[in-house]
């Protein structure tokens, strides 16, 4: 980094193995879970406590140097990956602490860097439930979550982060305080900040902690798979069982092109000429659950599912799950490049979209599985590919707009839950309008004046 | 209004029986049901299509016009009280049309100026439920709600407005078309506009358009009521409930003075000398209902509720629930001013908020009945007065700041549902901070840089 005063402020800040500068260092902070080129900063910062966050910014600010604050660095669209050379990483990993659950008050204060899968962990072993479960919650970080909105296989019945972000508190690009919501279940004091912050991917303010809302864990729960012949019959499937009135906590599907790689690599006997799989589990009280199983039988019975198997206990749960769990380790072996997308759309159009992707993968002769959130129509076409091959990556790049359009035409997003970054920027007005991105703008630009928070990703500063 | 040409216009794109202008006409939009001064618009304006809003707003912003947009005038924060007698009311009751309820995709789009209670009945018919309450529902419109962050009695289980909005349409300070959220159940594209302006209070855009969540109804439910000789002992129910992970839609509260003002006017037989009433309704699955409903008699025993009564029937819920559905008209006829406060707490901290009442009351001679939304913490402390006696009404003022003052020093909010609006616009510092209050001031500005957006609501611009 050229800025030596800088770097010694940073040194006399935090001490010196909280100040990263050597190459291998940066170059480990130089890239994402996004297929996008990586971009090595100039230093790494790892503040250890949340004081230290507001005096980062501050320094950065006044030094003009854009900030990258980064968690796992787990997105998938860029959103973590380092906007120039000059940029200064602030990594959260040294804010891990819980610092409240309060089983009264059916809430947790958290910090920013706080691993997902553990803070749900503690909450269980406290009786209580944080039902946000993105795919990569064993490594991905509670502010991580918010920067993103991250959703995962539990969002139609549970919602997804933002239903869970009761208050936030954040630096500002200046390295101001603000605070936004509340301890209390109702807060409409000012304006709904914390619900702008979430899923702004780090260019309006650094989080520095966060008030989480928690439920009771549901009593109850069970787990089936269903096998069909035709995808639109698993399309019916998922109609069915809404219009049965039954939410499930999980309605997962799984196209033919997916099944064979899974089972190609995990030797499961999995059943090669189905179209498609459904895995689906309902949650609750016990008799709630009987109920609802039992309404779900009856519709995957009326959509001619070849087969049903019902998991008798967790141990066959977790069997039946294999197909779904492995499907993004096994899509990400086969070619040295995986692009994984999550446009979505209203569930009812899941036939549409699935013929499209059909279509666009014959039209542009590629590698395509697709799984992902049946339930909430935010399917995962995943193209496998290599980036290095150009003619190829250039069909990839027409397929991915061919996928976008669809998605638009159908009443649907350009992404549920793996964010706009740098990779769909450009996307945007498309799906909302030009007078969006220009107050998206004007807000950005009056919130972060210098453009130093992230300023690549979301929508141009 | 001084604006010849303006006025021409107006009448020209809306026809003259939707531009009001007579002074009688423009009393009836002076106030709204906050207790503060009234302020004469210059102009009522009736917009019946969703073009003609952004019309509206645009010629509004050339000409420098401040604009109030009016839904029913239900809030009580002085949101729809005019900023100047230059000021333009939009009213939003010619654009009340629901143009979608879709039952697969559980959503619909609706316009602004649809009330709410017609909503949920339109949702009902068609097997679905839309489940925010505010007591205001019977006139309250949906983009009011959406302005507010309404709340209501279904909050601790179901969430507040801001829970059900999916998307919005905006027309911004200049006219612009901005929009946000989606159809699907999960979408992270751009900012999380739709909300921010969900609580922004008519200060960022006029609503023009909003797609709202449906969810199935519950299947059964079960209404209680029990009586306590102490505060204390109606608290731990709350407490005890919570912690026996029961979940119940409704959790409302009667303190005694309440229940004696009531008793007076009804006649009903309350037991003037409880302490607390608590009303209690559990619904979901009918074994749900059962299993919950035996957990909260076993409660409410552990904390001494000297009468517990259930309901068998709609009939008998609709008698028990009598005391609370009375309980704001009842206070509103003592005395020739009611002032309706909401500010909240954790719900644990509810005795202590109860007995600083108490306190209060007594410190500077108030009448004030406290009921509302124990399960929330969201107390209504409702002080009887007449604002023409000077003496006494300040008296009131001080009593609301030591309310707010306990209520944060509680961990609480100024304010669970009501709103900020000129009420209480002084006091957001001190729940949040210096740096929020800029940071808000720098966004509004930036999104509405002639300050035109109900201006002198919610933070100085």
């Amino acid at each position: 980094m050229s800025n030596a005063a800088l770097l010694r402020d940073f040194t006399a800040l935090l001490g010196e193995k909280n100040v990263l500068t050597s190459e291998a260092d940066r170059q480990s902070y130089s890239y994402d879970a996004a297929v996008l080129p990586p971009v090595v900063p100039a230093v790494v910062v790892r503040p250890v406590n949340t004081e230290q966050i507001g005096e980062i910014v501050k320094r950065c600010y006044d030094a003009g140097v854009p900030m990258t604050v980064r968690g796992a660095g787990s997105n998938l669209s860029g959103g973590t990956i380092p906007d120039s050379s000059e940029t200064c990483v602030i990594l959260t990993n040294g804010l891990t602490k819980i610092l409240e659950i309060n089983e009264q008050d059916l809430y947790a204060v958290v910090e920013p860097g706080l691993v997902t899968a553990q803070f749900a962990a503690a909450v269980e072993k406290r009786g209580l439930f944080y039902p946000p479960d993105p795919g990569s919650q064993a490594v991905s970080t509670i502010a991580g979550n918010i920067a993103e909105n991250a959703g995962g296989l539990r969002g139609l019945k549970y919602g997804v982060t933002k239903d869970y972000v009761m208050g936030l508190e954040v630096y500002d690009a200046t390295g101001a305080l603000v605070k936004s919501g509340s301890r209390t279940v109702k807060c409409v004091t000012g304006y709904n900040l914390a619900g702008l912050i979430t899923s702004s991917e780090g260019t309006l303010g650094v989080i520095s902690r966060a008030i989480l809302k928690l439920v009771p864990p549901p009593k109850a729960s069970k787990a089936m798979m269903a096998v069909f012949d035709e995808v639109q019959a698993a399309a019916n499937a998922v109609a069915g069982i809404i219009a049965a009135h039954v939410v499930p906590c999980t309605l997962e599907f799984l196209d033919n092109a997916t099944i064979c790689y899974v089972d190609d690599y995990t030797k499961a006997g999995l059943p090669r000429d189905a179209r498609a799989i459904l895995l689906i589990e309902v949650d609750g009280h016990p008799a709630q659950v009987e109920d609802e199983a039992a309404a779900v039988e009856k519709v995957l019975q009326v959509c001619k599912a070849r087969e049903v198997h019902i998991a008798r206990d967790a141990a066959e749960k977790f069997k039946l799950w294999e197909a779904r769990r492995m499907a993004l380790p096994v899509l990400a072996r086969i070619r040295p490049t995986t692009v994984l997308e999550d446009a979505t759309v209203p569930r009812s159009k899941i036939p549409a979209m699935m013929e499209a992707l059909d279509r666009i993968t014959k039209k542009y002769k590629l590698q395509i599985g697709t799984f992902g959130h049946a339930g909430d129509g935010n399917l995962h076409p995943t193209i496998l590919c290599d980036k290095r091959d150009k003619e190829e990556f250039h069909r990839v790049e027409q397929a991915v707009d061919e996928i976008f359009d669809v998605a638009l035409s159908l009443g649907g997003t350009l992404s549920g839950e793996h964010g706009i970054g740098t990779a769909k920027a450009k996307w945007m007005e498309k799906e909302t309008s030009r007078g969006t991105i220009l107050f998206s703008q004007r807000l950005r630009k009056a919130l972060d004046p210098k453009g130093l928070l992230n300023p690549t990703k979301l929508v141009g500063i």
